[in-house]
Order: structure tokens, then sequence, then C-alpha cells
């Protein structure tokens, strides 16, 4: 085994980036994929922004990016870690759905170094359901599971509860949705190699496709009702609030001078606020919000 | 001249949000606040949060509210000064109306005292044209500079250089409208009394409804197309941005447990998103784009 270099990683985050773009193209049907390459200032590297507004995913993006720059005393700051330069790369992806039975979906994996010495890797997958479905979210947990089980048996129950507590608005106290995993800082300490790491990562990247084929072909053609488009869009409020004011990457996105529009793809098409909004007793509604909430055990725990 | 108590400036705000409340719904015609009355856990206080949603004003929130509780070391590190008990109150206000040539308003006037050794006030107004009118513009910052004027002649230009920089979104370089005035922690160290200081910030609040209403009345019932409801849609989502991001009042209320509904009566009922948008060469929107400056002279400068 060798350890994956850098040069390798991104190739390999390149090639998924492609592959997930062609995929979604096919599931949607219509729609495909616009591409913005660009770049950063003084030779920082850049990226490949892929935006989709289709026939069943109203609004998505597939970034790649590749930054690369001098560490500043802020970037210290933040890491912990001293250093002079830092290489950044990744592929993220947030797809909204027309149909408010198909969820909307976040996936990202993420590769850090910095002087070759230090290095990490960071991801994660979840599931927002407009509708939470307790079999769907099932599918979801099992396949990452058995994503995780294959590098580390520890994992998945680790990284679940990482997402639980990460994708979190503690403003609402409401989870984002059904949560998946995420995980951050995967380095030197951890009882993996480099190479078992970035095989891991690989295959949490790997998985997004058929976890998210599945979801979307059970429901895009399902029918709904104005109804159901108000709370999609309601939701998708709560989402809008969650990546501007809690998520970190965001954040540190918006706040350090990276490419707005890119990091901004996360944000829907349309969300729509209603002030103490309070859905029906015992509605489909009222379910959904019932099961935003962490420490769920979505395999085992089968929440009626 | 004698100090105004807590009590005093309570009554006062409380007086000014009833008095801006039966304006409004004059000015609207058809919609009727709904009021929630809210009290915080432990004796903390509480407040009124009232809700429109009218004919012309799609979404508006007259909010009063007054709060008290014991200085955490969490409080006394953001605002670096040590004290055992709070009190804050204050008016806010946003409106969103229906008519994409309505502006957005915002007015917020505040009270904080710890101790009664320690007070300031705060407060601003800003605008927030979905198109902007250089004309209008030139009112709004006439109607603040003669506010400001009776108090100090200093106060308007250094305000409203205050509030270029506090409403202002960084990852856009954008300000987010035509600004205003912004003040904070007038208190002690000014050459104004309590009580002059005190007259300024209700001078301020009672400035609201008379310029407000001008520029509704001027516009509320302009024809509109679907291409102007689209592009108020798209500056609602930077008003979304704007608050969730950069807005400290916001994200100080979030992120310390206040109360979620009335601090997010600020968003709009639907904002719209879309990637990497770019108005026509020459267009009215385009104006407005070149327009969302700091450092614009909207009384003097005449902008075209």
């Amino acid at each position: 085994m060798t350890s994956p270099s850098l040069d390798h990683i991104i190739e390999q985050f390149r090639a998924l980036q492609d592959q997930i773009c062609t995929g979604l193209e096919a599931l949607d049907g219509v729609g495909h994929f616009k591409q913005d390459l660009w770049t950063m200032d003084h030779g920082g590297g850049g990226g490949r922004t892929r935006i989709i507004q289709g026939e069943h995913i109203e609004k998505g993006g597939v970034n790649f990016s590749h930054v690369s720059g001098e560490v500043s005393e802020k970037l210290s700051r933040i890491l912990k870690k001293e250093g002079s330069r830092y290489h950044a790369t990744g592929v993220s992806i947030v797809l909204h759905p027309v149909n408010p039975f198909v969820p909307i979906i976040h996936m990202n994996v993420r590769y850090f170094e910095m002087d070759e010495s230090v290095w990490w890797f960071g991801g994660g997958i979840d599931l927002t359901p407009h509708y939470i479905v307790p079999d769907e979210a099932a599918f979801l947990h099992r396949s990452l599971e058995e994503a995780c089980r294959q590098t580390d048996p520890q994992y998945y129950e680790k990284f679940k509860k990482w997402a639980d507590d990460y994708f979190y608005l503690s403003h609402r106290q409401e989870t984002r949705g059904v949560g998946g995993i995420f995980f951050d800082r995967l380095g030197q300490e951890q009882p993996h190699s480099k190479e078992a790491l970035h095989h891991f990562v690989m295959r949490v990247g790997r998985s997004f496709l058929p976890i998210y084929s599945r979801l979307f072909e059970q429901n895009f053609d399902r029918e709904y009702q104005e109804e159901h488009v108000h709370w999609r869009n309601y939701r998708r409020g709560r989402y809008v609030e969650f990546n501007l004011v809690w998520d970190r990457g965001t954040r540190f996105g918006l706040e350090t001078g990276g490419r707005t529009e890119s990091i901004l793809m996360s944000l829907p098409g349309t969300a729509q606020w209603e002030y103490n909004y309070r859905p029906g007793v015992d509605s489909e509604e009222a379910f959904t919000l019932a099961h935003l909430k962490k420490g769920i055990d979505w395999i085992n725990g089968n929440p009626k």
C-alpha cells in the first residue's frame, strides 16, 4: 500500500464529481449541468462549480475545488497549527428537488494538508426530507453503516452522532433532517493509514449516487398538492437558516473571501417563512417535526 | 431636565409600538396586527410581538421587548463590562411590502442598562429598496439628517457612515440598501445628557412612520410585472443573507436563546436564490445593483 499523493487525491475527487454529475443528469432525465471554472487570485487554485436546474432537480450544485495558499495568522489560529503552505480540496453537493416527497441531500468529501506533514480528511452525507419516511431514513443509515464498517466498526456510531450534533438548529431545537454521518480531521491520530482513510472517504463519496438514486426514484413521480409545496418551501427556509447561521464551512467561506456563488449554491431556489407556523395535530408535517430530533436510532428504532 | 427612568423609557417604547402599529394598519387599509405576548423563563421579562400580513404589507413585524436578567460571564465578555443585573428594552420593525416598488424598511430603537450605573441607547433606520430611486433615498436621508441635527450637528454624518458600514454584505460587496443611520452605545461618554439622548432616540423612532408612509403612498399602487416580482424575491434573498450571516442583533439573539420567532420576524414571506444571476446591462435592476455601495452622498450627490 502506498500513501496517496495530493495529486492523486485531487484527481480522484475530480473523477467523483464527473461520475456524480453524469449520474444525476441521467436521474433527472432533462437537465444538464452548467459549469463555471473559476480561479482564486494570486495562483491560489480554483474550482469547477456545476449547477443543474432540471425537470425534477429544481436546483442542485456539484462543486469541486482545490485551493491553496500561504497559511495566514488567522488560519493558524483557527486550525491551532503552524505552517507555511496549505492545500484544501473537496467535492460538495446539495440538491433541492422539485417534488416535496423527494428529500434534500447534502454530501461533502474533503482533504486538507499543510506542508505535507499535517493532513486530514473530512466529509459526510446527510439527508433532509421535507416529509420523513422512517424506512427511507433506515435505508440511508444502513448504507452509511456499511460504508463505515469496511474501514472501522466504530465509525458509523461515532459519525452518526457527530452528524446529529453538527446538523442541528439550536435556535429551533430541531435537527436539519434525519442526519447521516459527519466527520472531520481524520488524520495522523487515527489507527488507520492515510491510504485506508482515503479509501474510506472515496467510499462515502461513491455511496452518494446509489443512495440518492433510490430515494429519488421511489418518490419523484408521486402526486402532490399545493399544501405539500408550501411545507417544502417552509422546510427549505430552515435549510437556509442552518446554512447561513450554523454551518461552519459556509460561514468560514463567506468570512474569508471564498467564492460566494459557489458557497451559496447550497441555498434553494425558493424558500418561505411564516411567523410561528404550526402544522396541524396528527398531520404528516407534525410527524416530520416530531422526528427532527437527535439520537434517533433509524436502523433499529423503527420510529412510528 | 430630569434623567429618564427605566420605567419611563419602557413606557415610551410601548407607546411608540402602539402608535406605529396604528399608523401601519391605516396605511395597509386591510391587514391588522396579531399580537403574541411572551415571557422569558425565570422572570426575565418578555415582549409583545406583533405581526401583520396585509393587503400591501406582505409580512411585517413591530416588536416591543423588555428583558432582564443576571449578567452572565459571556455577556460580561461581550460587553467588556462587569455587572450584576441588566435590562434591555427596545422596539424593532421590519416590513416586507408586496409591491416591488415599495422598499423594505427596518427601524430599531433600544436601551440597555446594567446596575443603573452603565447605560446606553442604540438604534437606526435603514431602507432597502428593491429598486433604488435616488429622490426617495434623498428624502430618507434628509429626514434623518433633520432628526439628527436637533440633537447634534455631527450625528448624521457619523451615523450615516455607521449604517453604510453596518448594513454591508461583505461576501457580496454590496450594501443592504441605500442605508440610513445606525448608532450604538450612546451613553455616558456622549456630550449630551441622558434626557437629550432619550429625546433623540424617540425622535428617530417617531420619524419612522412619516418616512415610510410617504415612500409607501408614492408606490404601493404602481403596476408591476412578473419580472419585478422575481427581482423583489431575489433581493429578499440578500436580505435573508444579511440578517442571518452578518446582523449582530439577530446572531446574538439566536445564539443566546432569544425568542426565535420574534427575532426571525425580519425574514420575508418568500425569498429566491438563483446561481450567479446578473441583471441585463442598462436595466433598472443593474442601476440598483450599481448603487448598493458605501459612501454615496444621497442628499447632495444626486446619483444618476
